[in-house]
């Protein structure tokens, strides 16, 4: 029997005729002959709810207890979903991550999978049933204690599902229908696609649009797990929403396959740092210490020759989100007082944001950064810095021009069309 | 090391300020030298929030999902109960049923203890842990679905936990400070009591009195487990509440120790019924059937000769709770057309109420009916029918003259006196 994983979201489950019409959804496939297994997360604001209990207890909680308690939102929403669905005539039970057994890591609060054994819910389809319904976004450890796998949990257990049980696809049920070229709320011309490849997605997701989790697109790519997004709230069929998948299934696809776009952002700069081997390592070294997310990284190799610094001297710029700067500020001073670098000033520019065009048709293609710059220049934006990667170009540019710079990429580059 | 078991309701953990009042009850023990074992309800509320999510998904449904779904409340409950204990610098964890594992059978809705298997907890206690906190009400069975107990639940889990690790005493906070000799809201002169045999708790909780489940009583007489009932709002010492423990523990008791009532009953009368073998089984055989829960039964042996009935025939009274007369009824007129049983008529009085004298001490003392009848009596309150068992003498009145009734019996056994 050709089996799916169906996966509904918070919003997709907020109550309890929302559950009925993801359960409806349910039914379609299982009437197209398909086995399903459905991950599910908490009713919307329940996680949250549980969350401020365990916040309101204890500030520097034990994450085991944590855990404990959060998991409770996916395991009621599955019991509801297996009875909804046996309300509809169709042969289907619930299980909590330790029923299966979801076997994680013992890292509390962002587990990871170590195994998923098929055999229980195998031996359920071999009896007739013909839903698994499973509460996503938990797990439980070698101790036999409740996991949870972090923020956006619920996607990676449907992905890992898909690929323990070679499902023929993996549906994220969302409240978005689909992936567009760019955000519609910026560029109205957006439109959805109808295939991306993992690759692109990934760095899609990394770049702020939030539709899919990070880890799951890789989960997804690592197993070639098709997957495919698509709204709860419209009606659907097999050809809604977009697929995710291997760039293989993509026949001919464009150079640039989206835009992205990335809004609280900071660049920082260390003027006059020595040139030197290991600098490099004594400013990034210390950031990652503090937990600070570099992201875009420039070095102008220059000569400089200060009178306070008679050797090589060079400027770093480095991006970090606008909320880490502070912490960054921290890092660079601690290592400046313990002797580790030196540099005259750290200039920080909190109003900048990043865009980024993405697709892996550039591999093969040259000429997308002119085109991409000549855009940019011919709306007067400019641009602070540039980073590059092989499917990926992204430029910072002063936060006032982000939504400028997303239409004029969008149409420089005529993702309007398909 | 001495080891406590601590029940706290759901009123006693129905928002954060009150868990940590509870918390703190439980640390007051561990600082006097004890492990506790902590059993909780669900926050009040949440579980009748759960329930009406599982009614309002599906009608008939599956009481495995049911158990799945409720089963929430109790796991939040202990997973904040022992993060609560942490911040107060105390070493403790939570249990769920099934990492206890709370083995019970598969009855789900109203499923049986099992077995409570002591080595997982244990070994905590041996490593410093000083508190473990169970979710109540639940357990999981030999198929490795979760099951609940069934109402009351939680009381039953607290003495079976208190059983199976030999604790010296099992303590169910509640909302109320202990156990009276009648209701205060009825008879002010009501007074505390700070023993009572389990026996005498046995037939006041099934008499009406609601503090303790019934349940959880015959558990605790089993297997001797010492029961105190006391209050979560109030600060308590070694000498709060009341005591349930076996009668030898109490030196010199009363005859009658309370007063129980139950207001909503209904009295039925079948009216010339055949007076042959068999007869009550032919009767109460369907009534059993039917769900119907036949409390006092009378039977007035009589020689009739009606001219319907040449032979020997009698009527038969019995009473059931009002809510289940019109099921009653059903019952008796299938039972009629299908020709197991022949009657007049079956006359329902649905304005009675049934008050009761309780006391081990009745056993060995003459005269308790006599005087018992004699202050109803002397009230002008007629009794409709009576029923005795070794320790209990109950009545039923008409439903007006209830409250006069028990504050009548209530000065007439001098109860209010220690």
């Amino acid at each position: 029997m050709p089996l799916l994983v169906m996966k509904f979201g918070g919003t997709s489950v907020a109550d309890l005729s929302r559950i009925e019409n993801a359960a409806k959804k349910v039914q379609r496939e299982v009437a197209r002959g398909y086995d399903v297994i459905v991950i599910v997360s908490a009713m919307s604001g329940e996680t949250n709810k549980l969350v401020s209990f365990v916040e309101g207890t204890s500030k520097l909680y034990d994450a085991r207890e944590y855990d404990a308690v959060v998991t409770a939102g996916e395991n009621v929403t599955a019991g509801l979903m297996a009875l909804r669905l046996q309300e509809m005539g169709i042969p289907a039970r619930s299980w909590q991550g330790w029923q299966v057994p979801i076997n994680t890591t013992s890292a509390h609060g962002s587990a990871r999978f170590v195994s998923i054994p098929r055999d229980h819910i195998d031996q359920k389809f071999a009896e007739g049933f013909k839903v698994a319904v499973v509460a996503g976004f938990q797990g439980v450890s070698a101790e036999g204690r409740l996991t949870t796998l972090g923020r956006g949990g619920s996607d990676t257990t449907a992905v890992a599902f898909a690929a323990a049980f070679g499902a023929e696809r993996c549906d994220i049920y969302t409240d978005v229908d689909g992936i567009y070229t760019t955000d519609p709320r910026i560029a109205s011309k957006a439109r959805k696609l109808e295939k991306i490849a993992f690759e692109e997605m990934l760095e899609l997701a990394s770049l702020g649009a939030k539709v899919l989790q990070t880890r799951s697109v890789e989960l997804a790519m690592r197993y070639k797990v098709r997957l495919r997004v698509l709204s709860s709230f419209e009606d659907t069929d097999e050809n809604s929403g977009t697929l995710v998948c291997d760039e293989e299934e993509i026949m001919e696809s464009k150079v640039v396959s989206g835009v992205a776009y990335s809004r609280d952002e900071a660049k920082m700069t260390l003027v006059t740092v020595e040139d030197r081997p290991g600098v490099a390592s004594a400013i990034f070294g210390p950031l990652a210490e503090a937990g600070v997310n570099v992201d875009m990284i420039v070095q102008n190799i220059s000569e400089k020759n200060y009178g306070s610094h008679p050797g090589a001297v060079t400027d770093m710029t480095f991006s970090v989100p606008v909320n880490q700067v502070a912490r960054a500020q921290k890092a660079m001073e601690d290592a400046r007082s313990a002797g580790l670098i030196n540099y005259d000033e750290l200039v920080a520019d909190t109003e900048v944001a990043k865009v980024s065009v993405v697709g892996i048709g550039m591999r093969s293609q040259v000429g997308v950064a002119a085109k991409m710059f000549q855009a940019l220049s011919s709306e007067n934006i400019n641009i602070k810095v540039i980073a590059t990667s092989e499917i990926k170009i992204s430029v910072l540019i002063d936060r006032k021009y982000m939504e400028l710079a997303v239409q004029a990429l969008h149409d420089a580059f005529e993702l309007d069309k398909a």
